[in-house]
């Protein structure tokens, strides 16, 4: 089959054609892919740098994001059946630790990760356990459906802050950073705050929903406009979806006593960080985010695209045939695309 | 000053001049009235029914939704000043009981109400206690404001049972019903059912943003429609605000297992209830519904109305000068109008 | 192998020592009952009752409470291994509706009931699927371990209305009532109360940490007394255990405003209830409770075993060979016994 | 009247006795002081330190921990009457933002505190606004009532952290620390380990009910006999109460995935902080905590109190009369005794 393999320790993928199909076991279902999403993780990989080169191996078929077709499954499978359209959720567990029999699987402590820790769906077929195989509603389309998961988890982080009724600042409008806006309008969020240093995204961001957009570049000015906005105490709840370290010191500032803040984006190191005033004396709750809960977040991003009031077209911005996979990176990598697509067929 | 009395055991009110300003003791607020709204309660103490002559005073000065500003304070009030845009809460307490002291003073044991059991706002002037008063944000009109009592029950009932990126049903869709169905929207429902039984209230509730409304007498093929469009097991949310029997137990068959139910509505009488095929086999959460939470409703409501989404135009629908009371209240009674006002000037 | 057979729609249960080994698929866990608790659900069963008549068919192995070791795995098993020793959540489902996808299996739409729809526990060996089985932790004997099923039930509900620094009124102590009893002191109910019409039974749960227990129908003064106790107000949280009607209706009277009702007691029949002054003007919590949350409760349950401050040995009172059946199904139909075992071996 | 002053920018209090007793407004409360707790805060105080330094006005009467009896009420005192026993809420705000309108003044914007912004209760009268006057429970003592300050932030951080069933560490077993371990105990965490370095305080907890107690400087095995006991997984609480850099990072390390974290402990400086580590992948909450919740953590409070399972007299170690106040602060100081009170007469 087709597939993009991480084929050096260096820059780049190779597109091979002779990639043996993958093989299941009982409890696992093969998939025909569709439409594959490029992740920022992916770019990591394809980039090699220095997390990609100490956590990816060498020959694994890379990629994450997708939806497809069931083509397969093995004998013991019982809840999918062949020619459902499916995506999966990427993180796999062998489902024995607390947190995969109580519903968060997404933090269990043996996950696998496919296209990171085994093969992946930039290719014709990915083996996924039943387990994590999920259908796609009749009126979702493949195309959104392949974004699941980015989308998931902004959903997630939207959803465990509980944005209805209140005033929201996210901090970061990069991919998932957009997709939370438009996903915390439809929530429910009253009103949408963003900050970022990148116009274009703060523009589109305004577009989205956002009441007012900053580039924190110029200046602080911004803290005192949502404080003023916000009954002079700040928003109520904080999106934290940048990782910068200057934005966890201000989204705190920003944020008002007793609020909520949920955090996304990954520092690149440790955080010089002020506990006392940020979150003891402010009484806050901080919610650690990370992937999707198996399944409430994924049934949460079905109400919410059958709500239609998603707006993602102009986050999922380009599709290329797999063929063409270098120009798609280059077109995910230069910013120039947001959320890049890759057709299968 | 002018004010329209209960003044006999009977039907209709008095519409007098010479009613004495009210005296404030030292903790109280004097404020002069400048829009006033006809709830239901008001009509059942028009029309003088049993539950009206069982429970009001006569002689009383009936009313309690508005919207006016503070002409007076007494000498030991701290945080309400003459002047400020205000309306204020109409459930009174000592302030001595658990739930007075932990933010649900709307279930004290001990609540007066304004316009029930003290005088209420049907006049030039009401005195309420300083713990009571709300100042209007600067961007609500006082016509919305006015308002404030019955959307605060339509907000606490949604914001009760988290509707965002859920599928509600919301049963009777009287003046707090509707109002459910914008507010419900706004706070991030995705996708509200309506039912009930009057075809132009229904009409508007679609116009608001239901993607279904129907009425009952039509037959119970909507429960299957129901339960079709959310994946053949239910609404994950139930607002009960008929108060009738039939959808008691429509409503419950409507919800999915484990889902929850917001109860307003107020039966007439005790309901013949199968407490283990709705409640309890199903695994459901019920939520007896009353007043508003001081303050979190309130502020809620206050976010909700700055979102800019909240549709309110269409059900507030008349406005009479308070010497035609009369007429305001056969606009109201008729249903020809739904929330109705009058100014006093 | 050995079994005890629904041999006929009429009483009592056979014993029969030719019953066929059940089969296992490959996702399923062949595993050798060592003890078996008779509920009171295998009441019903044996004395051929409108509900047993109704629901079990003629033929089938009953028993669903029990703990053993694994004999045999299906060959697609992987969480499971010969020799472990186990209990199993007894509500099976496909595992295809929201509620067994999000940790609710126990209110899934499809559930079949291990003893009731399919061959039970009352036999040397049982057939579950893997996702049911629940390893039991080393320092807990299996004497308790049988009795995970009801313990469950009783931490499902104890858990689910939040009792810790709370008073708390439980309404019958029957079996599941009376462990509930030693759960909520367990979970941290501050001072709790019981009610009954058994005085034995009343007298155990103030041994079990009761700070008061009533006999009913020793008129309603009892009432007076709690809320008394209480500030003057009611208990923060109702139990409801009995599925009387008087109880329905006196437990909402005991709560105070805003407080929360857990029912897991089962009312013959509909309940004419009045919903406005019990749940509606109060604005209480009422939670349906039934079966046990998977695994949320099971994890509740090992760490209130772990802590030591459960005390079973007044509850589970007698212990008999499976071929003294009759004489331990006598022991628990007289009352003489609470929860009695079966041991196999 | 006899006070405490703060009579210079050094060390030390001075005793007068010819402070004039404290006016009160229309809404104040007078109350006499019956005993006195010495905090924390009341050391650094004394021993005028860089934060004392900085934020205590001289010639201030100290202390807030306390419990006395009504002398005399302003005209506009409506919830309070003379000759009630009581104790105080030191924390005063306004009333006017979110937080002090919704149930949360402790984090309010405004806040001044007693003994710290305004005249404190070394003295033998208080001056008090009504708002913050709590009503002791016939069954409590003056003796507890006059801890009901630190004991409520260890009411507050445990009831935060919702320890029912639960596996909890507490780093940090000092004054409140201590009143932690026998909270939570009574709330109904399931096993509770220590940390600390100081080997007396740490048998105390055991002697309280914590399972394990841990001296941090012998190594960190600790850590791992706790994942052991643990599931291998890690505790599902930490309640961190020592502000130490090493406990923070530690303490997370010993809480597994999903887990809550309660921040009481103030750290001295910014803390070099893994966000993703331990919190960001481990999809944890965590929780800053500070004073007390007007009125809900003293509700649960003197529910505790009633259940009869706090164990204070261990930790309630010492009483002097006013006159030996200097006896009472050494032995504070020098960590002979843990909560040392003052009595008034």
């Amino acid at each position: 089959m087709r597939a993009l393999v991480k084929h050096h320790a260096g820059e780049g993928l190779r597109f091979v054609t002779d990639r043996p199909t993958p093989e299941i076991g009982p409890r696992d279902v093969l998939i025909r892919v569709r439409k594959a999403g490029i992740c920022g993780t992916d770019r990591h990989i394809w980039q090699w740098d220095e997390w990609a080169a100490g956590r990816i191996p060498v020959g694994i078929v890379t990629g994450h994001e997708f939806s497809g077709v069931v083509e397969a499954v093995g004998e013991a499978v019982t809840r999918v059946t062949k020619g459902q359209r499916v995506s999966a959720e990427g993180h796999i567990t062998a489902g024995l630790d607390y947190n995969s029999r109580t519903g968060n699987a997404h933090i269990a402590r043996d996950t696998k990760i496919l296209g990171i820790d085994r093969d992946g769906i930039f290719a014709d077929f990915v083996s996924v356990p039943e387990e994590n195989v999920w259908p796609i509603h009749d009126r979702i389309p493949d195309r959104i459906a392949a974004a699941f998961d980015p989308l998931g988890n902004a959903v997630h982080t939207v959803m465990a802050a509980d944005v209805s009724a209140k005033s929201v600042l996210i901090s970061g409008v990069g991919i998932i950073g957009l997709m939370a806006v438009t996903v915390a309008k439809a929530a429910g969020a009253s009103r949408i705050f963003c900050t970022d240093v990148n116009p274009p995204r703060l523009a589109l961001a305004k577009k989205l929903g956002a009441v007012e957009a900053f580039d924190v570049r110029e200046g602080s000015g911004w803290l005192g406009e949502i404080r003023k906005a916000c009954r002079g105490e700040g928003v109520d709840v904080l999106l934290e979806m940048s990782g910068a370290d200057a934005a966890f010191d201000q989204g705190f500032r920003a944020l008002r006593n007793g609020g909520t803040a949920a955090l996304l984006g990954l520092p690149a190191k440790h955080v010089n960080f002020d506990f006392n005033e940020h979150i003891i004396f402010k009484g806050c709750t901080v919610l650690g985010i990370n992937g999707r809960k198996m399944w409430e977040t994924w049934y949460q991003m079905e109400e919410l695209l059958l709500s239609g009031r998603l707006e993602l077209d102009e986050i999922i911005t380009h599709e290329f045939p797999l063929e063409k996979f270098e120009e798609a990176f280059a077109t995910m990598i230069s910013g120039e695309g947001i959320k890049v697509l890759m057709d299968l067929g």
